[in-house]
């Protein structure tokens, strides 16, 4: 805010609008279109497999690889490794072997496709208007080349890149939270976490972070559903980051 | 490299001049300017002080406080802690008295000059330019608050914010360069270090990364030194960013 001159009553409400100082971004899903782009990158690699199901299956097995690492079952293992786990037994279940039906560099290359996936079309133009007001940043599970690949190939211009890497918790982890708050110098009330997924804001909320519920009803593909959540129950509610922007007045 | 045409002689050549994936660059005086940003702040601040030798014993004080960290002597501070110890120090010695002679909130200003260091004037272009080919991140000792600031301040498009502080070590330790490399995915011979500092090239090299000299005579100030050196102990030496990305082809 301007010290030597008063604000106008615009500006003063625009400040009461935006008490946030950084926004953090959930990012499979929220930023970047997983089943979109995973689902194509299985349509042509020309293995016998239904990329829709495929890829619905491959997620799916995500969230339990995690609370595999949360539980203490698995030692820490980033999403490359999760993925991968979870890409050697889906292929094992469609009769796919690695080494006969396809080479270990092709089962290598398509657990990357995951750090190929395209921003949902309001993401970068989105992303750029908050980062003239707002810190901008990712705070997801994927590992930081990960985050990195995916920022590089969709033209993300993230501030800086946080992970639960960083702090060998994964979300909904108090510790992923307030990790990326600590690093930033902010205390959890200045910094707005931004989600498709209400699990995810409840655990931010939990954590002391205001919450941003941006819904992406195609995420989960054909038939996907989307997690229940209450109307009031978060801080802002938006329906892209255009939407996000305005609200915020950046 | 592409994997369905034979790449050209000039292609072949390029590749072996640059078998790098990501460049990772030590941040203060070698892509900010401290000594013209932080001596321009404390003569406009007013204080009687004289803003060269002030600046210049500020920063003479970050070497053997970070050496008290880096021993055990002080428990783990960042970067913002260690300048404002060395502030709090420099002043008394000047005979100004914070709540006397200037605000606390003067004083915590004075201390973030340090976030707001100008780059110097090829940073961003060859920055840029190196950004097309390789994965850019700075890799310092200052914390990831004031690297964003940095970053924001100055225009610089890293792919990503490595600091001491997520790995709890301070340059030349070697966890903060392997950190680093860890966190890309890559090994340290696909890492190159770049950096104004033969000490600061030297842990990295002993760490197994690859290494670029930028030096900066103007770095100190009037009348400063630079740390002395010897031809071919680096891999790569560079007059400036656009001279290191023109050797890199990018």
């Amino acid at each position: 805010m301007p010290s030597c001159k008063a604000a106008s009553g615009f500006e003063q409400a625009i400040a009461v609008m935006r008490p946030y100082r950084a926004l953090l971004f959930d990012v499979f899903g929220t930023v970047v279109d997983w089943f979109g782009s995973v689902s194509a990158e299985l349509r042509a690699s020309g293995l016998a497999l239904d990329p829709v199901a495929f890829t619905q299956a491959w997620r799916r097995g995500y969230g339990p690889a995690m609370q595999q690492v949360r539980s203490g079952e698995l030692p820490w293992t980033n999403i490359d490794g999760l993925h991968r786990r979870i890409l050697d037994g889906l292929l094992a279940e469609n009769g796919l072997v690695p080494g006969r039906d396809l080479s270990e560099a092709q089962a290598a290359d398509l657990n990357r496709a995951w750090h190929r996936l395209a921003p949902w079309p309001d993401s970068v133009d989105g992303i750029t208007r908050l980062k003239r007001r707002f810190v901008v940043a990712p705070l997801s599970n994927g590992n930081v080349s990960l985050l990195v690949d995916l920022a590089r190939h969709g033209g993300l211009p993230w501030d800086a890149i946080f992970s639960a890497e960083l702090f060998g918790h994964y979300k909904p982890d108090p510790e992923t939270y307030l990790g990326a708050c600590r690093l930033l110098g902010l205390q959890p009330a200045q910094v707005l976490m931004v989600a498709a997924h209400p699990s995810d804001l409840r655990g931010a909320a939990a954590a002391g972070l205001a919450t941003a519920y941006v819904p992406r009803p195609a995420e989960q593909g054909p038939g996907g559903m989307m997690e229940p959540w209450t109307a009031g129950e978060f801080d802002l509610v938006a329906h892209d980051f255009i939407d996000l922007a305005s609200q915020l007045g950046a």
